[in-house]
């Protein structure tokens, strides 16, 4: 602690991201990236916008790849807000929707990054348990104080909630927003955003990094009413005008409109995924039905902790959990067809080895 | 408002940037953008880094820039923190040093951020006096609640305030952080830079945007002392881990690492801005002395409003000030010898046609 810091960095507790090795030999099943490249339209639109009108400020409202948006998910640009990655899209909801002193309401098996926004902005917050079956019970989260904001598909569980439930709690919580945050929708049965037409009081928040393959590139979006957009500029217009340079814009916008490609590659995973959930239970895993492109199983005899060190010793990363809360689960990245079978080699042997 | 909006983006009070009107006959001197484009080493990076790696999240901790500055400054990779364009590190920096509750200071003619970021995060703040001939008077600095920062320039004045006074302000605030913003610092004389060694609550923050061509591609930074740096990333990690894309990353690498062709340029725009200033004394008018990309200037019979408004109609875009403390004055950004040539004949016309 720095005399010099605030009482805000003083109280943060920082996210600690997954491990980013990088190396030839290095199989990287545990940031749930894409196994394949982004689309070939994307790097075209890049090359075109690295010129040099690189010397003038971007658009601050960056319209081209709102309207993009727009048109692709069915709704007016006035319904889109894009940022520097999903991650600071969230930052900018909690500070525009969840208040200081209310309390908010998450999953207790959840993406992380969440109680560290709550506790940067000084905003309680109540972790709700998942069923045994890690689902979400969706009563438990009606009638919040300050709001809710859950990932579905969640994360890293893998397992999907159905959108009929997913209307029930933002129908019982009608006077704070229920955030939804659909970083993996793009490998599961249905995304929330019909529901942004019924209902006022909802804001979906999707990003590129994973059914776009753009991981590197940090854009991710939300989509809800008007004046919930309008809320979140007001917060972006008061930390950073210009937060997507031009190539990101070039890049995100090629992106989106490639909507053939990113259907090939999400079509491709969820294929490999399959076929790993299967060849898993025929190792006598535990996998939960997963609509991501990740899965998260256990062993009833081999400990996670020795699948993720003796993988990790032949170059194989995935991520491995042992907190109470997951006892003993590990989360593994789908690959490509190919990395899946290296995969399998790899953690057969282990299996036989350990059991 | 929304009923749905949190105090904070209630009481935000959004910054309001500079026209981006774009193009073939506009002449744009209005956001003090550089007229030459970036370093073509920018440009070989940037399509060196459009590969397949976007679909893998980029360094979280930015080191091959971070170490590319801390040489360049002289100083080691601790002591740099690197941020999407320096109104985020600005944004990080009021949240990391400044205390909701403990007033601030900063100049009444400054950057037009400092009073929105102060506004979002409820940091109260005293709006000081500038001296008649626009210059920081350092006394009035001295001894602050909560804090202090200042452009060096300051802008819109475009006027310096040499080291030894900047040290005076920076020894008298002891045990709050000094903020110097020194995005215009590599068209002046000299940078608080060296100040970093001496002084562990001084804190700089420059930019890409000027001096570097690369306004459209969003990299600032912050130097300071360990300390500080870990303040910054305690916010920044509990915000957004990944601000800086992979692309961006390699672009900003090259570019500081290109400094013969950033002092090339900052050499040429000096040497216009000797010369704008001349021919606009030979017209009459006030000039404060600058030392960044643009001039400040008031016309003793010509109405700036007159003036910008005449400049418009020929698609010559300036800034224009006619707030009570900024009576009358307008603001050119520095072009190229030819772009000058093309504003002297329409602003002599001008001039000539008014008085």
């Amino acid at each position: 602690m720095s005399k010099f810091w605030s009482s805000m960095a003083k109280r943060a507790k920082p996210y600690v991201p997954g491990e980013q090795v990088e190396g030839p030999n290095i199989l990287k099943l545990n940031t749930n990236e894409n196994p394949y490249p982004p689309s070939p339209k994307v790097n075209d639109a890049m090359k075109n916008a690295t010129n040099h009108a690189l010397r003038l400020y971007p658009s601050p409202t960056v319209d081209s790849l709102r309207e993009a948006i727009a048109q692709e998910q069915g709704v007016t640009k006035d319904h889109v807000f894009v940022g520097n990655g999903s991650d600071e899209v969230l930052a900018f909801s909690f500070m525009a929707f969840f208040e200081p002193g209310k309390m908010i309401r998450f999953p207790n098996i959840t993406y992380s990054f969440y109680p560290v926004y709550a506790t940067l902005f000084d905003i309680p917050f109540e972790e709700v348990p998942l069923q045994d079956d890690f689902t979400i019970l969706p009563e438990s989260f009606f009638q919040s104080e300050g709001g809710v904001i859950f990932p579905n598909p969640n994360a890293p569980t893998s397992v999907f909630l159905p959108l009929e439930k997913v209307e029930t709690i933002i129908e019982q919580n009608q006077d704070h927003v229920v955030m939804i945050d659909e970083a993996y929708v793009d490998f599961a049965s249905a995304s929330a955003l019909s529901l942004v037409h019924t209902y006022d009081n909802v804001l979906v928040i999707q990003t590129l990094s994973k059914s776009r393959a753009l991981a590197g590139l940090r854009v991710g979006y939300a989509i809800g009413n008007p004046e919930l957009i309008e809320g979140l500029s007001r917060i972006k217009d008061s930390v950073n005008s210009y937060t997507i340079d031009r190539v990101a814009m070039a890049a995100a916008t090629a992106a989106i409109k490639d909507e053939t490609y990113t259907k090939e590659l999400t079509t491709k995973i969820i294929q490999t995924r399959t076929s790993v959930t299967k060849q898993l239970e025929d190792l006598n895993f535990e996998v939960l039905p997963s609509q991501t492109n990740f899965v998260f199983a256990t062993h009833p005899s081999v400990p996670a902790q020795v699948i993720y060190e003796q993988l990790k010793e032949q170059g194989i990363l995935i991520r491995f959990f042992n907190t109470e809360l997951l006892h003993n689960h590990i989360r593994i990245t789908i690959g490509t067809e190919e990395e899946m079978k290296q995969f399998f080699t790899a953690l057969k042997d282990i299996i036989s080895k350990n059991i």
